[in-house]
């Protein structure tokens, strides 16, 4: 009985050309650890026209993958939720197994698609879906399964890091900076998704799901970009000891899980402050572990391609020895989703006022009345009879903040509200 | 039938002690994922008397637990070598699962302890043997299987990372801070296995095994300590942007495979340099994944604990499958060792030499007839007609650097050569 192992590849675009190119460059390597001999039987295509590297067998029907009873295992990488949906049921349904790394497609559908899994006694891997090449998922479903996970933080999101970084050790605005990423390709010609946070929250929903065992979902997850940050919040976080990151950011707490994504003043000691360029992280906390972080390369062909493969290895391994079907979302709890006004957290707050007496006693006493206390203030000479002001709070909740805000924008001496982020606490 | 997971302790040590109380906190969670209930049906200790926290029941006869049927999973904490082996051994013989945090066992008989559980079809896991809450083990073994390893570079022992971060932030020399470690229990009364080197070889070897999957003993680890390190030097090296630590590498080479421990120049930069205090981290560079970085609690009981359950968990469910037997060392090869000589480093060497002229053009001769090559020069004006010369050198092999030194010694105008360490190169 030869010990062949086939795989269809849905889509052969970025990834699906690295994982080709990887089985061909280690494949000795990864058949010794799959027990066999991985073989890409076809990759689906739109175009066959379009020339491609390597021999990879291309197909523009869906069927000749899915209805061939010698494909074991189907790789779904044409990203998008339909048709990757509807071909990753099906597979299920033929009882393949399935490998994807479409983290918009598992971030509405994760429920519906582990459930048919189920049904059909087969296994979804999705290793290459959240930061590629870091083994975040195997960790929270296999490593870190003694552990009361208490949060799960983190920078998830290249090309935001990128800008981030850029801004950081270049002192440069965020459009500039963002054309230089688009120019390198580290950032898309429509970059929405990923520096509203969009791209970060998918990623957040699946590792909350995973770490808490109850379903988050994106639409639970509070969500805010990093087009608002200036140069000038970077540089005053620097001087407060704080470099500023788009944290994505999943807690548990008595009253229910926290998940939110926001740019956030993080003290350059923490070990996510030290994350630069494209790199990815995730902070995990458990409450026997403590403190743990994954690191590594987030994006691009080779790392998730690597993923990809130790999921096609795992699958290999959990079919030959007739296991299949014992992996699953491992939810067994529906826990609430505490509301955002309910959120403590502490505040930077940058606005600009008029330069007279008795103006900043007003603004505090704005704040005492909403029972918020600072932690630091900057206050510089400026020009033009105003006086810019950087206010760090204590912590305090969203609805306090709020209340406060209201009296400042309010108040006649008051020029502008230049910005609030919020300020990392553990 | 009742599904109860019966597990046998070999030892109720610090560890031990962790692993019944993280086991009464998480237990619901850890049943849920072990599909069972865990128990502990016994534990080996030396003195019945001496009074213990929660209800585990004691023995003092290692047959309680080795030939008690009931028992599937031996999880041995004792430490040390014998009588650990031959329990291991005895366990896996009688169709027991095995899971072990025993360091000092694995690097000198994990080839036997492997051999035997193969012939038995039963599992050896591992994961608190080298930096305890950090799950490098799994990582190595079913997340990075795709990729092709190049490197493994780790801070993989607390009490050196302690002293030398305390010698970094508090500028105190190294008797200073070893005192203090002591005193706050991070250092052992006899700290030589830690400052020495020997512990992080020990768990060196094992990392190198998994990651290259070719047998790398203890014995081919070229081991130096952090004894000789000066707060002069730490404060050198940040003149040179960098910080000095204790790193385990191990290193693929066309040459063979290099394995060294020894104190390194780390630009601030590297995610390593980082890495503070007690915490452990794991760096490693795959052909496909890129650089990744796995960073936690190294030590201590809940940390510890916590990966020694996560593998009470994959040997129960590997148990309820049937699947035992299928996890091995996955050693396919026998790879050289690299000589040490052939080695190739660029190193910083601080010494002291008379103020005269032509001094410094002699020892730049000394170097230069090594073909060694300088990438920084530091000097300082010294009293007593003494110059004190940092040099750091372009990357050479440790052959060239000993043919330097030799003449270096012999010079007439040398008055010591205060130290020499390894700078990183990727």
């Amino acid at each position: 009985m030869s010990n062949i192992i086939n795989i269809g590849l849905l889509g052969l675009g970025t990834v699906g050309g690295g994982v080709a190119a990887v089985l061909a460059q280690n494949g000795a390597a990864i058949n010794a650890r799959a027990e066999g001999t991985v073989r890409i039987k076809a990759a689906l295509v739109r175009d066959l026209a379009k020339s491609r590297a390597g021999a990879v067998p291309l197909t523009t029907a869906p069927a000749d993958i899915l209805t061939d009873d010698s494909v074991a295992i189907v790789v779904e990488l044409m990203g998008g939720v339909e048709p990757a949906r509807a071909y990753v049921l099906e597979a299920l349904r033929r009882k393949k197994s399935v490998v994807t790394a479409n983290k918009d497609l598992l971030a509405l559908h994760a429920e519906e698609i582990f459930r048919v899994a189920a049904e059909n006694g087969q296994d979804v891997y999705f290793e290459g879906a959240v930061a590629g090449g870091i083994p975040i998922i195997a960790a929270l479903r296999t490593s870190l399964t003694a552990d009361d996970i208490r949060s799960v933080t983190g920078i998830i999101n290249g090309t935001t890091n990128y800008i981030l970084t850029a801004m950081t050790e270049q002192g440069s605005d965020f459009a500039a900076v963002l054309r230089e990423a688009q120019e390198l390709g580290y950032a898309e010609s429509d970059p929405t998704a990923d520096v509203e946070g969009l791209d970060a929250a998918r990623k957040l929903a699946i590792l909350a799901t995973l770490a808490f065992h109850s379903p988050v979902s994106i639409s639970d997850v509070y969500t805010e970009g990093i087009t608002g940050v200036t140069a000038a919040d970077i540089s005053y976080a620097r001087e407060l000891g704080c470099v500023i990151k788009l944290l994505a950011t999943a807690r548990k707490t008595d009253e229910g899980v926290e998940v939110h994504v926001h740019p956030t003043l993080l003290p350059e000691r923490h070990p996510l402050a030290t994350v630069r360029d494209v790199f990815n992280a995730v902070y995990v906390v458990g409450n026997a572990l403590g403190e743990s972080m994954f690191y590594g390369r987030g994006a691009g062909a080779l790392p998730t391609a690597s993923a990809v493969l130790s999921d096609v290895i795992r699958a290999a391994r959990a079919r030959m020895s007739g296991t299949q079907g014992r992996t699953g979302l491992d939810i067994d709890r529906r826990l609430p989703i505490k509301p955002g006004r309910d959120y403590r957290s502490s505040y930077y707050i940058r606005l600009k006022v008029r330069d007279e007496p008795r103006v900043f006693a007003s603004l505090a006493l704005f704040f005492a009345e909403a029972d918020i206390s600072f932690a630091s203030i900057i206050q510089k000479p400026r020009r033009n009879g105003n006086a810019e002001i950087v206010l760090v709070t204590h912590p305090c909740r969203e609805s306090q903040m709020e209340q406060a805000l209201a009296s400042v924008r309010a108040y006649s001496k008051l020029e502008k509200i230049y910005n609030m982020i919020r300020v990392w606490n553990e």
